[in-house]
């Protein structure tokens, strides 16, 4: 679905977005009261995209409209069909991880409008990690929610076609997806106008744009991201597409979304924790951070082979009369699939962590550290990543050293 | 694509077929003379399509038409999209094998009706070998058409956006990926009505229906039919998709196409020169058609990794930057992912041997043997099958003995 000639698309205001909800009667009379009475708070951030947060005397929602262009560059078209994507990843992840996403309320196919549950009171778990908050719950509960919303758009959730659905609907998020091919398969390892870096940080790229080791292992990783048709991926899983609330930790921002490797997933979320973890002012802290990410690799292995032993869905991937002959078949195909995901957690998290340091679109969690620290700490970071990548085959505990994994 | 209430499709007869051919100028010009003096002569063959070569004093064509159910059970509706993959499939290959398929000439999407070239004087390779004819010009020749086609359009064919659109269009394809996922992935390896087999193999066929070490190989080999996003396939590379002529060798029926691993076209053609061997009638041609299975390979190998070497492709995966520092370097990815399509050849090669003598669609090669060897013969070739799926690992050096490969 592109912008053409014909569309109703038009670029919403506060205005207009409150006809709009106006004329569609079940999220105006969940806000309640008049139209007029609504207020209507803009918060868009990032680039592509206008949000708003719409309280009512009765309730609140969030609405999102893609926008035609880049924010800060109206030349720079982008076409319009990400909020398709985005409310596609929440109609497959809804239903199994129905409390760790904003509920889906409404999406306008014209006007490229989403619209969603307001998470009010909460903040990005970025926001939440700059104020000192301890990441272990929010990590381990990201755990469950990589390991469900995968497993269960997996070859095991259901029969093939189920998989073939979610392959012919989500192949077609090109526009979205090239980011990712461009910002983080590969811009990083070469010199590229859009690269910017912390000057300290220049030997080591100079490093990085010649190394042989590092560039086989990142074709590797080119290589696990095209070809590993595995499950259905939030695709952007950074600290600022989850939302800390009090009791609730929300995902938000499927618009990357796509079917591609489960460690993909972990190794965004786990490189995040990491650049927070040196980008830590204190020892302890930076412990803290690193620790996160041992607990939600735990728990996503945890909760991801549970979500196997006790899934009844009939498959025709290793259906049951294939691997019930034996207790430990299960177990042994469960450490195999395992190990995988997590050499691609690795892989994924050290890519992550050397594109927020030297690629576009740089982290801000150094961003409160005084110089010279700033560059020292963010030097330690993209070393630790660039020796991931320098041997794939020991990163995994490098990364996550003496886990115990319940296997 | 599938069949709707105000779709135009009709089941063509030869007088129906006869006037939409007059009806469409550059095929009535191709035939040539006035309509009446065509001759058509229906070849169908299978379930599944009605087709018709048609000659007319200029010149001769192939239709193919869709049935909407099994020719031989009225009532087992099928989907008519199969014809849109071929065409889909013939559209994609074609500008990478010119002369290995025959000319696309026409396709009507409401008559599910897909018009070729004609391949007058060809016969199918399961004729030719069952005449005794050498197999290894074919085997080579087949080697060349499997690794351009899966070559040119896998990530290493261009940017990604390209295999993306390839995904999307034939992961549409589930009605005859489903009959692959049923006959060839999982079927033969349980009791299934559909079975059916030599009273000699019951020995065989219960081990089979039992052995932890061959179901864990299934589900292995299921794993990567599924998740292994690599190039398209034609997916149904039997002996009978091969039309030998006099000098040239085409592959057609390309209807059970998909995105999946390059192995899979590799074993089922593998596959079936095992299956001719055992068959044979004397240890000579045994050899022989052994032998054509490893000229196969090695074509294919070799192949592949020329059109590697000089392909000029722009791709997103190990772009030339990553993996030119060093002469080996090439030659070390080629060898990676070279030993990964040879295990899953081996894989699938045996899987489809195991299918041909115990599934639903049974093998015409030992129909020539008198018994006891029959049945003696088909044991034999399953046995070997079954020593291929027992230990994974040490498949490709069994089923290809001393073979060298080009690296």
């Amino acid at each position: 679905m592109t912008l053409t000639k014909d569309t109703q698309y038009r670029s919403l205001n506060p205005d207009s977005l409150r006809q709009v909800l106006a004329d569609l009667p079940p999220l105006a009379s969940r806000l309640g009261g008049a139209a007029a009475d609504w207020s209507i708070r803009e918060v868009s951030d990032g680039n592509l995209n206008n949000v708003w947060l719409v309280h009512g005397p009765a309730g609140s929602l969030c609405a999102k409209q893609s926008l035609p262009h880049v924010r800060v560059d109206p030349s720079w078209k982008m076409p319009l069909d990400r909020t398709t994507f985005e409310a596609g990843w929440l109609e497959a992840v809804t239903p199994v991880v129905p409390d760790m996403v904003p509920a889906f309320l409404h999406f306008d196919p014209q006007l490229f409008l989403l619209v969603t549950a307001c998470l009010d009171d909460h903040v990005t778990f970025t926001e939440a990690l700059a104020k000192g908050a301890d990441p272990a719950p929010v990590a381990s509960q990201i755990g469950v929610f990589v390991a469900r919303s995968t497993f269960h758009t997996s070859w095991r959730g259901g029969p093939f076609e189920n998989m073939a659905r979610l392959e012919q609907f989500f192949s077609g998020n090109t526009t979205l997806s090239r980011i990712t091919v461009d910002l983080v398969l590969t811009d990083p390892y070469h010199d590229h106008p859009r690269n910017h870096y912390h000057a300290e940080l220049q030997p080591l790229v100079t490093r990085l744009h010649a190394d042989p080791a590092i560039h086989r292992s990142v074709c590797h990783m080119q290589s696990r991201f095209f070809t590993a048709r595995e499950a259905l991926l939030h695709g952007d899983l950074h600290s600022g597409s989850v939302m800390v609330g009090q009791d609730k930790t929300s995902v938000i921002d499927g618009e990357f979304s796509g079917i591609g490797p489960i460690g993909f997933d972990c190794g965004m979320f786990v490189g995040n924790l990491i650049l927070a973890s040196f980008a830590a002012p204190s020892g302890s802290r930076r412990d803290q951070l690193h620790q996160a990410a041992s607990i939600f690799h735990e728990s996503f292995i945890e909760t991801y082979c549970n979500e196997w032993l006790h899934s009844e869905a009939k498959t025709d991937l290793a259906p049951t009369f294939l691997s019930s002959h034996d207790p430990d078949e299960i177990q042994r195909q469960q450490k195999e699939e395992c190990d995988r995901i997590t050499a691609d957690t690795a892989g994924f998290a050290a890519m992550e962590i050397v594109r927020r340091l030297t690629g576009y679109a740089n982290t801000s969690l150094f961003n409160g550290l005084p110089e010279p620290q700033k560059g020292k700490q963010q030097y330690q970071a993209l070393s630790f990543a660039m020796e991931l990548l320098s041997d794939l085959k020991t990163a995994p505990e490098k990364l996550f050293p003496g886990r115990i994994i319940p296997l």
